[in-house]
């Protein structure tokens, strides 16, 4: 079964917005056995959607439709779909009713006619109701095939994926599994990888599909597998993961999680073993924090951070030794250290992290060379650290050094 | 001048990978004055690659090609855009010496023969070198069209866009101007907003554009002029911004800067006054010291910031009582602005911001709502905070915290 996935919003043509929808509906629709075949964006134009639909409607089941449900001039989403399908805007009472509720709890201004006009939907649509917004999201069928209209909201858009639109497509369609399972490979270049594992790729069934993701300082490994026999397809992934693992072994630090990131294998295992984490980051200011606090239950490990950005920072907060910092210059291991020692008792957690580093584009208060970072772990009994060399382009250096650190703390979590 | 972009990519249609290339390729060709038609992600196919050429080159002139470059079996892009021109591949020499040279300084591994094949070109393409990686960028025309293949990588592939693809560019087309003005409207919603100026909008000329982008807590007003008077475009979309300000007086908090970010306007003008900043997180979890750390540059105003995310580590590492904190509760506006403060002292800045709040999606330490966020503004004189209740979303109130914590940034540094 295959799926389009077509955002609408002059926005994204002018890169104003970056696309997050589409990746979160590919992602929820691949769990229920759809298959993205393409994405598409294209204007607030009338001509420019039809075109849209048609094309898609030519190759494809399944169409899902972001975006101009909006009460405003530029939101012509809900009129071209009426006209698409030959079909006339009618007022559904229940999203009226939404609407108001929604108008009373969190606006104090008065509900006015462009608002009222976001409960008419085409009449043959089935509404999906939109509890956190006012835009209805709408359901169409067509033959076989639906077509589904939700806001390009992201957090009103997810709500209607997971409960209305994954449901009533596992009810009208017989899907098959799809599954999919990402090995995170550190330390390897893409092509060394790949001549390494080279015979077991080519020896991988038809229906198992092999996929490089190179990184900053990793490679993302994808095998991907679809069928009707859930157990069959499980069970062929996991015996070539099997295959693949003595191949790679030392550059494997373990299986990308549910939801993408590898803060969230540290989160599983710190909370598990009931350890607590600190950072204290310099180049990175802050990165490290915010992934893991982006995460619902970093409260269960993380006890925080210090971004001690400027130089006197770290001696007046963190309390590292100002001759460290003077006799090695604020660049330099013996400062990555003391910051990591510090921060690991200022906050009293099991584990740190510190980065001092150049990410450049000038050199700043150190004389080291633009892309020089430390990375230090410490921990109750022990503190070490890293010398990276990062290049020069300052966005790179901090994400590498953030992938860096990520790796450096799953290797000692892991130790054991 | 229209053009089409075309990510080549299984991993952006299975949502494993956020396109970010496609908006900022946009944001680059719109300087130039090329608009935007269509962006298209398609799957590592060599069918669907071809169609995907075959319907870009009969709507737009210019088309931007990302991804598929690698030297791994599912990079097919080369071999197909050779196909697409009836083309053979050949080997170019500085391509190859290129590959040499980024393999030596960077890797220790051979050169194996994958990656000798990247330096093949289409005989019809004029390289474009990238500096930052292995695989060339290229040039192919087709009348007045052209095709231009990029890496996916995306420094790599911004580095050729403003290298190479932007000047060739302009010397090929004449080109007309667009201009986008973007003002931060806060506190209105959208449609109130629209009502607001609904007159004004009404009477905006042809050529002048207006988009609503909302957002949590905020809209974006975009006005958007495309015409080859660059001198006629300017001092209209000047006269339209001049005539509704006075509409929103009360609510507008700047124009959105070139990069888009609300925070690089905040570090223009602490920059400026040579003032600095320092940030206290519990709920937003280090996101706002990663915004402002993002940018270059950002040493020159921010100081640091402490991420006291366990209730202890307000006491121990800030210095906030814990009899404030035992009598009001770790959420409550007395811990915002102790927080705000002591970190102000601390860091010995000329601002601080301090956030505390329940993000969810449990309630944690405190007894408050999922929801409620304070947030407070120190400055060497004063301390205030607002309370705001965001909503039982996580990831929605931290992204509505730190929009409302730079909106009241924004406001008190302006406040003359």
């Amino acid at each position: 079964m295959l799926a389009e996935i077509i955002t609408i919003g002059d926005e994204l043509l002018i890169g104003q917005v970056i696309d997050t929808n589409s990746a979160f509906i590919a992602k929820e629709l691949n769990k229920i056995g759809v298959s993205v075949y393409q994405i598409t964006s294209v204007q607030d134009d009338k001509n420019h959607i039809l075109t849209a639909f048609k094309d898609a409607e030519s190759r494809v089941d399944i169409i899902i439709i972001t975006g101009g449900l909006g009460p405003t001039k530029d939101d012509i989403t809900k009129k071209t779909i009426s006209e698409y399908f030959n079909d006339t805007l009618v007022l559904d009472e229940s999203v009226l009713k939404n609407i108001e509720n929604i108008w009373k709890q969190h606006l104090r201004q008065t509900l006015l006619q462009v608002n009222k006009d976001q409960a008419l939907v085409p009449s043959k649509a089935k509404v999906l109701m939109n509890i956190h917004g006012t835009a209805p999201g709408m359901w169409l069928e067509k033959g076989e095939k639906v077509f589904v209209s939700l806001p390009g909201v992201p957090y009103e858009m997810k709500a209607l994926i997971q409960s209305e639109v994954l449901p009533k497509l596992t009810r009208k369609y017989h899907l098959p599994f799809i599954l999919h399972k990402t090995l995170l490979v550190y330390g390897l270049g893409e092509s060394t990888l790949a001549d390494k594992i080279e015979s077991w790729e080519d020896a991988l069934p038809s229906f198992v599909k092999l996929a490089y993701l190179p990184d900053l300082g990793r490679v993302r490994l994808r095998l991907s597998a679809k069928g009707f026999d859930k157990e069959k397809i499980t069970l062929e992934v996991q015996k070539q993961i099997d295959a693949v693992l003595p191949l790679i072994k030392d550059h494997f630090v373990g299986f990308e999680d549910e939801d993408g990131a590898v803060e969230s294998i540290i989160a599983k295992q710190l909370t598990a073993l009931g350890q607590t984490l600190a950072v204290a980051e310099s180049c990175t200011g802050g990165k490290i924090a915010e992934r893991f606090t982006s995460h619902a239950g970093a409260s269960n490990y993380f006890k925080g951070s210090v971004v001690s950005y400027a130089t006197d920072s770290k001696i007046k907060v963190l309390g590292v030794s100002k001759d460290i910092i003077e006799d090695n210059s604020v660049v330099s291991y013996q400062v990555a250290e003391a910051m990591a020692k510090q921060v690991l008792q200022l906050f009293n957690s099991d584990y740190a992290i510190a980065t001092t580093g150049n990410a450049g584009p000038t050199k700043g208060d150190s004389a080291a060379e633009v892309g020089t970072v430390f990375i230090a772990i410490a921990t109750k009994t022990e503190v070490y650290s890293e010398k990276f060399m990062l290049g020069n382009h300052r966005a790179k250096v901090i994400n590498k050094a953030v992938n860096k650190a990520f790796e450096m703390l799953l290797k000692e979590i892991f130790k054991n």
